[in-house]
């Protein structure tokens, strides 16, 4: 930073902080009618969710908790969720969005590490918490969360699990309508969550309200300025990525900001996911590729018309083979990219006039990179050395990145902090090309490229391969050790239904010789070993979990 | 501001500061072919755009200019000043934009007062600087400017009137492609103007790169998030607000922002205006009422089409009458509200789907509104007793506001910076009323309201009704001294050219009786003087100068 000159502050001159209660007070100034839905169970307009984000926060004052304290939620994807993405912040205290899917051990380290004082618990989940109660040692009060409050019929809802202070729609029904927000230091703690690090307990990643204000207007700049996707107030969205796992990427943010109706389904079951889609005319979703699989393969995605759906995909790479399947149902599908430690969105493909005019192979070839940089989103290539490298898209290296949403490191981690930010760059662990079109593509992460006789193989490059050969459902690609190439590519295969009993490993060789013919692939890439398998082993957030595959296949 | 948990900072990481250059950097990575041009003379993408920023910061720092340093401009409305907006605070030096309209006393006064360490100047503005030039005290450096170097026959232009350092466009020819334009504190001072006060010198008003980058970011969302007008990229936007003036509204960063083609005029003669309206395909302008008005009274605007012309209006009222007649051309007007010290957007009249659906006549009601609430700017109303008053329409005090885009105050003047600052909330001046839908209107400035026999009369509403009247082009109300009644109205008129001999003070006072007869005023509120004048005098900004029209009313 150099020497400027800065400007001196007048006394009684107000200097607005960046706080997330600005984008809660846009909701309900230009389209507050339009809705908020959960499943078919709650639905309400933007004056409504108002109203309750400020009883909430009268909820929560009336159970002790204040600027400061920590907020732990465990719930499926909700209303509830939303307006605790609001008030809790927003009172100046902390939301832990606890990863349900982690094993009871690993939930119990990340409320202890977070140091929840109140956990508001979906009453799915009490069989974890029973099991883990008598060791969570920061929290002081318990809210019971449940489905059967909605509807014609609503039930009483209590349990013995845990000493409940109250029931989640009792304690709103309860509360005063009006709540003033305070202000506070922008950098204020707003949220936090754990990510499934390779190695040891889970991380802590947490973001201030300057660093969410931010990504919403990065977000904004991008879907509604240049049209990315685009993504519009007039859009009906709905995210098939858990609230828990960055905000849902942040989206619900945004469609909050913009007044877009929201519709929220609990859990992913399939039927309640299509029919959502179809009854309340979902525009706008994302998800991680297994989601948008499984939607693609099932038979009754065939027979609906899914042709205003527009849906980015993250988490693990789309490959050109799923991409195409969901183009050809009229699925408007494209890549993004982004990390937990990001807010997390750094790239969205883009397609400018030109571009959308291209046959659809063409268009494959975008839809399929990483993204192009967002607003506000500076990426870098670095060497091994640290040296920058060209935006030409032919040299590779590690992806580095800055922007005003990244988190400062992992809480209560400053060597891991110290790592992942290097020379102020934050180090994504991913490799890959920037072209001078800023579109990134990336190849591989670090840690999962194959290093075989002296050369590098793109595990990713590999699966994207094998996806297009028929029959081909889902495929993973790790470096497994050899004691003569160094490391040689193994590939765990899923057919398709219809190819459950055609599909062998042979046939896979030979038709991966089409891209050897082609000069896509050199000889020695061709995996040595293809294992079918019924399902892919995933991480708690959907990624591929190239470390369980690694170990399966050594057993 | 509370105590809350405030995120510590990882040593290595970087903490993205607000800057202006991050707005630069998007403009070339989406839409970079779009043009920018400057009349029939000039013409380049921002490609070029970037590369010629990049080039006069070299030439600028050849000159001596760092951070921290003043640069003056004085130039018509060009791609110049656009390439200065950029360049120059990017540098970490600040821009002032001379206010051109201004005395050459009051120029020179604003110069000293800035303390300018360098001028660029269009030859056109150098009899202004021959005549004070030797009372200048701080500038050290002369840039010549000239419309006479582009085009087929380029001349070589020099002059004897003040020493130059060399001429603008020589300048950029010869300085490198490469700039590295450093990081430094977001609140550090990027721009500077002068707006001329009702008593003594003009005042200094300046803004930081955080405020800049905020207003931009809340224009981006309003406009293309909420689709309020609107404008987008792939809008073509001409301003006809002097870019000397809260730099031409602050739209040219939101342009450059989204890569939208931009047109600028130079200066605002009406057959050039026209001109590069319809062969650029200009669809976005803002402008004072004036200039709306003398466009549409204008014979050729009636030949041609004007349906794709988005205007907003703001500095004086948008009367009724005008509205009127602008939408009856096909010009999509509507009204915005703000000031030099709020950057200056606070309100933009934004109609959403059902108001889009209203008959004419009903639109004009929200059209003439001073605006809804842009996003992320607070709007209050207070009696004289600092008491807030109820968001009903009906209650009416002085408006007061918050927004992250509001400047500290006045350079070198802590007394009025206090004094526009009171209780943490920016006193506008203006009177005005808020509706439960975050419409504002105004309804005069706190200190050109009639108080006439205990009553508060609106001059605004007066021209309002007065502009109604058959024949009547343009109208002042001001209130003058009154023995019996304390102040009464008294009027000036300007005739429609049709209506030059027929008009008379009785023939306007019958007509307002219709409104007194409808209920809209009493008998009293009808001026008492009415006169014909050929022009209405106005400010350096085409404000209604009523503090002139009092003093000639009294000679």
């Amino acid at each position: 930073m150099i020497e400027t000159k800065v400007i001196p502050r007048t006394e009684s001159a107000y200097d607005s902080p960046l706080l997330i209660k600005n984008i809660l007070a846009q909701s309900v100034r230009y389209n507050p009618e339009r809705e908020i839905v959960y499943r078919d169970l709650f639905r309400m307009n933007y004056l409504t969710l108002n109203q309750r984000i400020h009883r909430l926060a009268n909820a929560l004052t009336g159970l002790g908790i204040g600027p400061g304290d920590t907020v732990g939620m465990l719930d499926w994807d909700s209303h509830r969720y939303l307006e605790c993405f609001f008030a809790v912040p927003c009172m100046g205290a902390i939301l832990h969005t606890v990863n349900v899917r982690l094993s009871p051990a690993q939930i119990l380290y990340t409320i202890n590490h977070a140091e929840d004082t109140i956990l508001l618990v979906h009453e799915d989940f009490l069989p974890i918490l029973e099991a883990i109660k008598d060791q969570i040692t920061t929290v002081r009060t318990y809210v019971l969360i449940s489905d059967r409050v909605y509807g014609d019929a609503p039930e009483a809802v209590t349990t013995t699990a845990v000493e409940a202070a109250g029931e989640y729609e009792q304690l709103l029904a309860e509360a005063a309508d009006a709540f003033e927000f305070p202000d506070f230091d922008e950098n204020t703690w707003a949220t936090s969550f754990y990510t499934t690090g390779t190695t040891g307990n889970p991380k802590g990643v947490y973001f201030s309200h300057r660093q969410l204000f931010m990504h919403t207007m990065g977000l904004v700049s991008y879907f509604c300025g240049f049209e990315a996707l685009p993504f519009s107030h007039r859009d009906v969205y709905m995210p098939i990525t858990p609230m828990f796992h960055v905000h849902a990427w942040g989206f619900p943010y945004v469609a909050t900001m913009l007044n877009a109706k929201q519709v929220y389904p609990g859990r992913y079951e399939p039927p309640m996911l299509l029919n959502l889609l179809l009854t309340e005319k979902v525009t706008f979703s994302h998800c991680v590729p297994t989601i948008l699989n499984m939607l693609v393969q099932s038979p009754v995605a065939k027979q609906v018309d899914l042709s205003n759906w527009k849906v980015i995909i993250g988490g693990s790479a789309l490959t050109r083979g799923l991409a195409q399947a969901a183009l050809e149902l009229g699925i408007n599908v494209s890549q993004g990219y982004g990390m937990s430690e990001t807010a997390p969105v750094m790239a969205v493909v883009h397609l400018n006039e030109e571009q959308l005019q291209l046959p659809l192979e063409e268009q494959l070839a975008y839809r399929t990179k990483a993204g192009k940089m967002a607003p506000f989103v500076e990426l870098r290539l670095v060497d091994e050395q640290g040296t920058f490298l060209p935006h030409d898209g032919q040299a590779t290296g590690e992806v580095v990145a800055r922007s005003p949403w990244m988190t400062q490191g992992y809480f209560k981690e400053p060597e891991n902090s110290e790592k992942l930010w290097e020379n102020g760059w934050l180090h994504t662990g991913d490799v890959g090309s920037l072209g001078p079109d800023y579109y990134l593509t990336i190849s591989d992460r670090v840690k999962d490229v194959i290093k075989t006789g002296g050369e590098w193989v793109s595990s990713l490059d590999l699966e994207n391969l094998l996806s297009q050969v028929e029959g081909v459902a889902e495929v993973a690609v790790v470096g497994m050790p050899d004691a003569r190439w160094g490391e040689r590519p193994n590939a765990l295969v899923v057919p398709k239904p219809d190819f459950q009993d055609l599909l062998t490993a042979e046939l896979i060789k030979q038709q991966m010789q089409r891209f050897v013919e082609s000069g896509e692939i050199k000889p020695w890439y061709i995996p040595d070993r293809i294992l079918f398998v019924p399902d892919i082993p995933k991480t708690s957030v959907g990624k591929i979990d190239k470390k369980k595959i690694r170990v399966d296949l050594t057993i």
